[in-house]
């Protein structure tokens, strides 16, 4: 059974900056030749993590405040005394969300419902170009 | 390496309805023909969500109102004025908890522990019939 | 394809005690014989779980405050008069966080970022031992 790795770029501008890669996925998924099996995408970051939600501007805002409320950027960090950089709420944020999405496809299409997008989330202060690892495992 | 697909079918009252979805996981491996590999569990659906618990009275209702006091549906919503549907805490705790979980599954059998259920979370403020799609990779 | 099964041993001390199991997942990944694939840590356990952080004492340190803040420690859990054993902030933190994480690798290398350390957090209230399973897919 192959395994069919691809990856996703995207500019991100940072503060839980939201970006729908759905379509990216879609594409992966028909370039692959597979048909059936799981796709996983996975960012190699510790300041970002990925998840779903109707990616509608209010679900968005209403995201982004969410993460401010349960995780605030206006707190101490003791990691920001590490390395003195004041993206230690990125991190935890990161860490409470998580850096791998896994979804199954069948007849060559993603399993998500109509008003379901995978969304990265980028949770570190600054602008970044990121590169996500997406990798289809199936037949 | 054969690809399994399966689903299971259930009615959800709402409001942070968790319901255990083990036996059916179980009873799927089994029919799958395959011995080890994982099982991926996915809710195509952007108000609801998976984990696992110690499926008792005690924990579950624990877990509903964890959900409370982290996304209060007592508060305003952007997107509740995009749909006027009431549901955004419902979107906001989905996207929290996730919508998959992959568990390993060796000799036939998930490698779940003696006190861990998989729950079905639905974060939705009405009755609802849902499907999730369950996939098993392996050999 | 073939499936790998490995598991990594461990104690802990309880109380959000944080493990850095990185290296152990990449001799798992080197001994499989695998070149590429999706690697899942799964642990059969309903009071601890998985995720990546920058493994260094001060992330290490909030987050441990993180989960404190979020689910507080000093509370009454209606899963402690199930049992009486006073560890129902460790269930809901463990529900919260999930059992699982899946990371593909790719040319024998788990594709984890520089700063990006897989953890195991342990919620429980005293030291266990602890087996995680380790499951690869790939080829």
């Amino acid at each position: 059974m192959p395994v069919k790795t691809g990856s996703i770029s995207l500019n991100t501008h940072g503060n839980t900056d939201i970006s729908d890669i759905t379509k990216e996925l879609r594409r992966l998924v028909a370039e692959s030749g597979l048909t059936s099996g799981t796709l996983t995408v996975f960012c190699a970051s510790s300041t970002s993590g990925l998840t779903t939600v109707e990616f509608e501007p209010g679900a968005v805002a209403d995201l982004k405040r969410m993460f401010e409320e349960l995780v605030s950027s206006k707190k101490d960090y003791a990691h920001n005394a590490t390395w003195d950089d004041g993206n230690g709420h990125s991190h935890m944020r990161a860490s409470l969300l998580g850096p791998s999405l896994t979804i199954p496809f069948v007849e060559k299409s993603l399993t998500l419902g109509t008003w379901q997008q995978v969304v990265y989330v980028d949770f570190d202060i600054r602008p970044r170009r990121r590169e996500l690892v997406v990798q289809m495992v199936g037949e």
